[in-house]
């Protein structure tokens, strides 16, 4: 029989099982945190209806949209009712909106899925991959208060995840509107345009922007530096956020009211506990998505700029209202962990992890079995992942898989040890040697164990 | 703007948040199990290519496969070239075909992932369900002796998930095809039908299959007697295994082989620590499948025969015959998360958990939010996980919410408690409170937690 060329297609990221680990432990650090901030666990399905996920959206999304279609229709020639979620906030809508009489609001929800996107294949771009989103969302009404623990959850990820320095960055859709009008851009739409072209500030540059603003947007000079001024805004501590936010000088009551939010919103993220080191003002930030109403965020590694934004979000006026006549503000901030940790890897930020084995229980005598599998017993009863060599072969052949698969502590039970009542204990990362007395193996165990899980929290 | 109904398509279970804080506790326990039989992780993307998928299966599987098409594929009207993936196996057969030289064998990996099937829309039928496999893979040749190992990870995953008493079932193909064959039943394809038919023995009843052995397969009646007999026969503890088997008599060389691998691998379960009260020789288990050679595995809850195996698996030849010329003999089992969970929840087995916030802060006064949230912060250090009440309302209110949030601990900072360096601790659990000094909080609420996880260990 030929055989079929094993592969998978482009755009997915398979990894090795170290690999795995690795990732894995990047999202268990993620979702102990959102626990840690009260944020409850739902999952939605990864099939939708395709009218429920594309109600809103159109455009480039709706380009990019997988399509599914059971066996049975396909043979039919029927067209595909069913999609792949391309996000999870459209299907936090829908939920929410479905589930509305059975949740309690403010409604704190945290999701770690994968999603999909028809993405042109490149390296680096992903159709398939995770985003870890958290979301309050109020029923009518939710205070901005809600807006200061985002960054304050993902500060805690961040700082647990240990890539190196990193900076969340705020800023506030309304100020930004309310200094457009200041300046006669009062249209809704054309303050879009113009945002979205600031956006590209960093993409493209303070030159072309300003000759794009000044030759298409027909903008005169004199504002055109005040816009490009007024985005180039970053604060380098609390006081000085307030310092800049107060050196704007007065607006309309648009400006006034994000300028507020923003105060407010700072001060709290500090009473949360956030390093001032951690967040700071860029008003710069507009986010690409017309989405967003209020507060916006955006979040860099101090030392790699040039990965860009790894956990973005912001604050919207309502949620659901292609499903639903319920009011549902809320707000968000999302982290694309597949996207991260590429990134991570390729510049070297991340590396292999150790292995979830942590002993291996060696074979001397092939007779013996039974006493290996009750050592083993006894070490996963307390805790420790332990895995068994079942077939017999040379104990240094036995030492170099363990060394190989990462697995730090190699256990010999040999006649001698057996005899005394004692395990033989190589521990491959301190590369030593020792005989345990067998009622003590557990413990000393665990407290290298121990050690090793409170290093990795520190580093 | 019409509103679009807010739904989810059929055969999908979407959990509300305390049931899905329950579901996941259940992947945790398998997780936790896996790893500490010393399984690695891997993920698969969902969508693979169609031809990959497929090369093997045709029949009932492929016409339950959903395809996956991108928005311009569509369009252009091509075939789609992307299907979602059925099981975790055949992903698995392509992983190891893909990775073979960057993988060590035995390959010990541990995969929780969805899988979509077209199924009839029924209850308790789902089109998006959990799978949980373990599978051992050797290069050439593996040792029986992992085929105890399943029990082994198995047994370990539900006595922690404390869902009653339950029994691993083990058989041998070899055995009964050796059986079958000492009855003149020698053809391949005959043992086969004749396995099928004597697998919808629960199903059909031992009368309707007499009849339709002794008609439709034209076998002696004194043949299909011998046949039944064999296939009731249970043990009751490990000597009685052994003592069942001794008394089946003599028989052909593949007879001899399938009984010395049935033995030695129950001896091995008992050797990994498996009370004999959760294993048993059931000699009428065959699966469905064409594909298992050796061991194979059912689980049942003892209390709740109805809700049939939770908990399937066995010893397959060659994982990956359609992709690589390797030699790839494996064996492995497999939970139904989600099946399992719906009817354990049908059954009252399990309930909703509480919640995975353990402590809210209230909020007295609004000025002293500050101080909550360093209260949160200090709470959240020390692994607690907290939420603040952000809003002002009546204290009444919040203790309302916390018992309805299934919060336990609700953390009071008035006046008093300010000024005395106190914190007032209200347990909703135990429905008592008590003034804590603040320098004590963090370990009081920590050994009340840690006693309750350690309650739920027990159950």
């Amino acid at each position: 029989m030929a055989l079929t060329p094993a592969r998978t297609p482009p755009g997915v990221l398979e990894l090795l099982p170290f690999d795995q680990i690795a990732f894995q432990g990047m999202l268990d650090t993620i979702r102990a945190n959102f626990e840690r901030y009260g944020f409850l666990p739902i999952e939605t399905p990864v099939m939708e209806y395709a009218d429920v996920l594309l109600t809103k959206s159109g455009g480039e999304t709706e380009r990019q949209v997988y399509f599914v279609q059971s066996t049975g229709a396909l043979e039919q020639g029927e067209k595909p009712d069913l999609a792949l979620r391309f996000d999870l906030t459209v299907p936090l809508a829908r939920y929410v909106a479905e589930h509305e009489h059975d949740l309690a609001f403010p409604f704190r929800r945290y999701q770690i899925q994968r999603v999909y996107r028809g993405e042109r294949a490149q390296r680096g771009r992903f159709r398939e991959f995770y985003q870890c989103d958290i979301d309050v969302i109020g029923k009518d009404a939710l205070s901005v208060r809600y807006d200061a623990e985002m960054p304050a959850a993902i500060h805690a990820v961040f700082r647990d995840l240990a890539i190196g320095p990193f900076t969340i960055q705020l800023n506030n859709r309304r100020l930004m509107r309310g200094w457009f009008e200041g300046l006669g851009i009062a249209d809704g739409e054309r303050q879009m345009a113009v945002l979205r072209e600031v956006d590209k500030l960093d993409k493209r540059g303070a030159d072309a922007v300003r000759q794009t603003l000044e030759g298409e947007f027909g903008l005169a000079a004199g504002t055109v530096a005040k816009i490009l001024a007024f985005v180039q805004v970053r604060s380098t501590s609390l006081a000085d956020a307030h310092a800049q936010l107060d050196a704007l000088g007065s607006g309309s009551d648009t400006f006034e009211q994000g300028r507020a939010e923003l105060r407010e919103v700072l001060d709290l993220v500090k009473a949360f506990g956030v390093p001032e080191a951690h967040f700071a003002l860029n008003l710069s930030i507009a986010r690409g998505l017309d989405y967003y109403t209020g507060t916006v965020y955006e979040t860099t590694l101090d030392e790699h700029p040039q990965i860009g934004s790894i956990c973005s979000g912001g604050r919207y006026e309502n949620l659901a209202g292609n499903y639903t006549k319920s009011s549902l503000p809320g707000v968000g901030i999302s982290i694309g962990a597949t996207r991260l940790y590429w990134q991570l890897r390729e510049a070297k930020l991340i590396g292999t992890a150790t292995s979830t084995v942590q002993a291996l229980v060696t074979q001397m005598d092939e007779a013996q079995l039974p006493a290996y599998l009750a050592l083993a017993s006894e070490l996963r009863a307390a805790g420790i992942n332990t895995e068994v060599v079942m077939e017999p072969s040379k104990l240094g052949k036995q030492f170099k898989y363990a060394d190989r698969a990462g697995i730090r502590f190699v256990l010999v039970l040999g006649e001698n040890e057996l005899a005394n009542g004692t395990v033989t204990v190589k521990d491959l990362r301190r590369e030593d040697q020792s005989e345990v007395p067998r009622s003590e193996l557990v413990k000393t165990l665990r407290v290298e164990l121990e050690q090793a899980a409170a290093m990795r929290g520190r580093a």
